[in-house]
């Protein structure tokens, strides 16, 4: 007899997979079999893959095989997209072929509101139970584990990384790792778990609580399946990893959708906040707040304390950054009489005058490109002041006057000096690329977004976003201390999490 | 002796325009002078254009006059690029040579925090008031006036509007013009007022409380000279129009920031608060949010109620918008039974089932690129049952497992299917393009936009942003009725401003 842990760590590691329900002819929406195929073709899935479909056949050179018993080797996960009432009978044939895991990417069940689906539903996790094959979903788009090659996109990221994703909605989940990896995040497991009728939210996280590839967990959940089950579970996981979480459904009207989506019983706002808020879970508000939280849980180290400077270009976007740091439980200390001259007199000699300048914290300005050493000379005496705990450097691309390319070669070396200097501090420092108003100045932004996150730094896309989920990862950290975990959380400056 | 309106009014027209302070040699960043000249070429400034230059030459096939007095026709408008010690005596060329205004782009004044520089700037004001020459700024970027063809970016719209915007920041201005831009908005007068020595946000007020060009005003404001005659003017604009303000410097540390931006006595964020609430301001917190608001008061009909519907792809997001909408005051009545059995009806006559989809409010059903008859009736019914007040759409362009291009072809229906929709119909419809992970799916987004804001559609970038300024705009129109005003909002479900 497998424990717990086992029983779900085998299924995470796919050697084969089959695919039910797959068309040989037509492709595009209508044939979702297929877009799995060619998703597994795309990530170099290594093992065998099997379609399957009762009519046989061949697609993209493969053999198509009517049964998933006609299939002659083992298969470790099935992936079904066949209609709901075929599903039993495939869960018996699979627990034949010693099939590990089923995801039934199929909808029609307990998220109808009908009895018969509802009944369905109820059946499938019966019968998971019985025969040991473990089910997920059903209603959900499965497994994304980039070590395996097993991917329900073609553009997420090949490589893995130490962030577990569970999720309850197949959207939500894809465009979670889309966001985040454009911003550097990589995955250790992802599932998309829908009704979740045997594999289910507390056992995803009394799992990540021990995978030793997972180091910070997020969370898209809209219903709990065992309340009790699943506070332990989150309780016991947040005592050793940061765990971010979505609730969907947190309105009545929300509640309400959660139901005819995955069939979920929502549980009050209350009870949801005050369970996170005892555990130390982090409770985000949206998918973008989520993305921001793993980004600075990844990549920033935990700052000494709340003394913020802030650099950027623009009187204006200088103020509002400051308002957005400083609603977020910021500080922003003056920068010493001493510093400030030093600074007048380097801009002085650099520029001939300090006029259109904020000499202060905030700090403001004008990144010339031919002055590299003037600005990296001014951002290590800021970062190096003893006065400050953490550095936000912030470039609002589309609000100077210029014309974008002109824009872009200031911004380029303010990015360009940022990084240098980053990279040889060891305080924190995060990265907004922001106020973007048009389709070119999106296109710019993610350049610079690569190469931050590319180097290891946190970036954003707004201020306040990276306020708010710096603010966590401070507020984290003082949870973590109050009960005296050590892990996870590295007060020595080094990044919480690599 | 001409009064206030007129002293304003006549500097908005200008014909011809002086610009002190460029040099003949070397562009870029360094000759402020020089962009302003491309700027003024790049939007067709029609009437004659000066560059003025003690050294005299020529730019751009122009000839250089050595001083404002050398050139031989009046001027109406000079753009000012020089030192902050020269500014006084070009005042005083400028009443020589009948000049109307002046914008003086130059910093260096009382936000320097030297006695010297607030003593300038207050000798500037004196001088303006003396002479009638008036000044914007200093420390400001001047007028973006589109139908004089005057601008101070080459990428603004040439064609102009009915929003009047007055910003005390050059670079929020800029931001706030392309991205309002971006998403259907014109404008009328646009003033980056800077220090506001002469011209400032009082008097700009008054003027667009009679501005017959401008519907509704924007405001990005730092700090006022005048309280009292503030809070008349904004309660006499309000008592007419539509105004959103962000307040720049609402925290502490903001604060300080606004007084080295642009030498501003923020006030407290208490007393700002409660006069906008008293007068019928909208009060906002960031530049996105004050977009909202200018494209939902231009482009949305008043909705009748909160009763709203929400349609969309995907479950997840669906839910997610529907706690956004449901947060923000928006009630989702169930759809009746009858409505229901329709849409069933519909969905399986075209997909043979309706597994998959949510057929209740929120609505989610998988838009088929092939069938726009059954679409567009889905989209019909909901929006003519009298159970609801307005339909928010929404396309989660990277929330679903398709490439980019897959997806857009489903997307591609459902924005043509609301567009056609909408455009039949008098309640009000929003849409939301969400969820862009990607450069390439930022991009497809701005299509999207522009085909809505073209059609005259309010389109935002999230879902939450939405439903807030919604609510704005029923709040706004709450208290429009209450104080018997009959301006600007129209019941009668016309749009609000056209």
């Amino acid at each position: 007899m497998v424990n717990r842990f086992e029983s779900l760590d085998r299924i995470f590691s796919p050697k084969s997979v089959a695919i039910v329900g797959i068309s040989t002819s037509g492709g595009g929406v209508s044939n979702t079999g297929k877009l799995f195929l060619d998703i597994l073709l795309e990530h170099r899935f290594k093992g065998n893959i099997y379609p399957v479909n009762p009519r046989g056949g061949e697609i993209s050179g493969f053999r198509v095989y009517p049964n998933i018993n006609d299939i002659p080797q083992p298969v470790d996960y099935v992936i079904s997209c066949i209609p709901a009432a075929h599903i039993l009978q495939l869960i018996k044939d699979c627990a034949r072929n010693g099939v590990k895991a089923v995801s039934v990417f199929t909808a029609g069940f307990s998220e109808t509101g009908y009895v018969e689906g509802r009944e369905l539903e109820r059946e499938i996790g019966r019968l998971a139970r019985e025969t040991g094959v473990r089910i997920i979903g059903p209603n959900c788009m499965g497994m994304y584990l980039p070590k395996a090659g097993v991917s329900f996109a073609a553009d997420f990221p090949e490589d893995s990384g130490c962030v577990g994703l569970i999720c309850q909605s197949g959207g939500n989940t894809i465009y979670t790792v889309r966001a985040a990896a454009e911003r550097g995040i990589r995955f250790s497991k992802v599932i998309s778990y829908g009704n979740a009728c045997d594999v289910n939210e507390s056992e995803l996280l009394e799992y990540f609580a021990q995978d030793d590839e997972t180091n910070i967990v997020a969370a898209y959940v809209e219903g709990v399946k065992d309340g009790r089950r699943f506070s332990r579970a989150l309780r016991d996981l947040c005592a050793v990893k940061p765990v971010a979480i979505l609730k969907g459904g947190y309105t009545d009207a929300g509640k309400g959708a959660a139901a005819s989506h995955t069939g979920s019983l929502a549980g009050s706002d209350e009870m949801w906040g005050s369970l996170m808020e005892q555990v130390g879970a982090i409770r985000v508000h949206s998918l973008d707040e989520l993305v921001d939280v793993l980004v600075t849980f990844q990549f920033m180290r935990v700052p000494q304390g709340r003394r913020m400077a802030i650099y950027g270009v623009g009187g204006g976007a200088t103020v509002l950054a400051t308002d957005d740091c400083a609603a977020a439980g910021f500080l922003l200390p003056p920068l010493s009489e001493e510093i400030r001259e030093e600074l007048r007199e380097e801009l002085r000699r650099a520029f001939g005058s300090d006029v259109g300048t904020i000499l202060g914290n905030p700090l403001d300005f004008p990144p010339i490109a031919s002055s590299d050493d003037v600005y990296s000379s001014v951002l290590r005496k800021i970062l190096g002041w003893d006065g400050i705990d953490l550095l936000l450097c912030h470039v609002p691309l589309r609000g100077i006057m210029l014309t974008l390319p002109l824009a872009c070669a200031i911004f380029d070396a303010q990015v360009r000096n940022v990084l240098k200097i980053a990279n040889e501090s060891i305080k924190p420092v995060a990265m907004v690329v922001h106020c973007l108003a048009s389709a070119e100045s999106r296109q710019a932004a993610s350049r610079y977004v690569a190469e931050c996150s590319e180097a290891g730094l946190p970036v954003y896309y707004s201020v306040a976003g990276a306020a708010k989920a710096i603010d966590r990862l401070l507020r984290y950290d003082d949870y973590r201390r109050s009960i005296g975990s050590t892990t996870c959380c590295n007060s020595s400056h080094a990044p919480l999490v690599r």
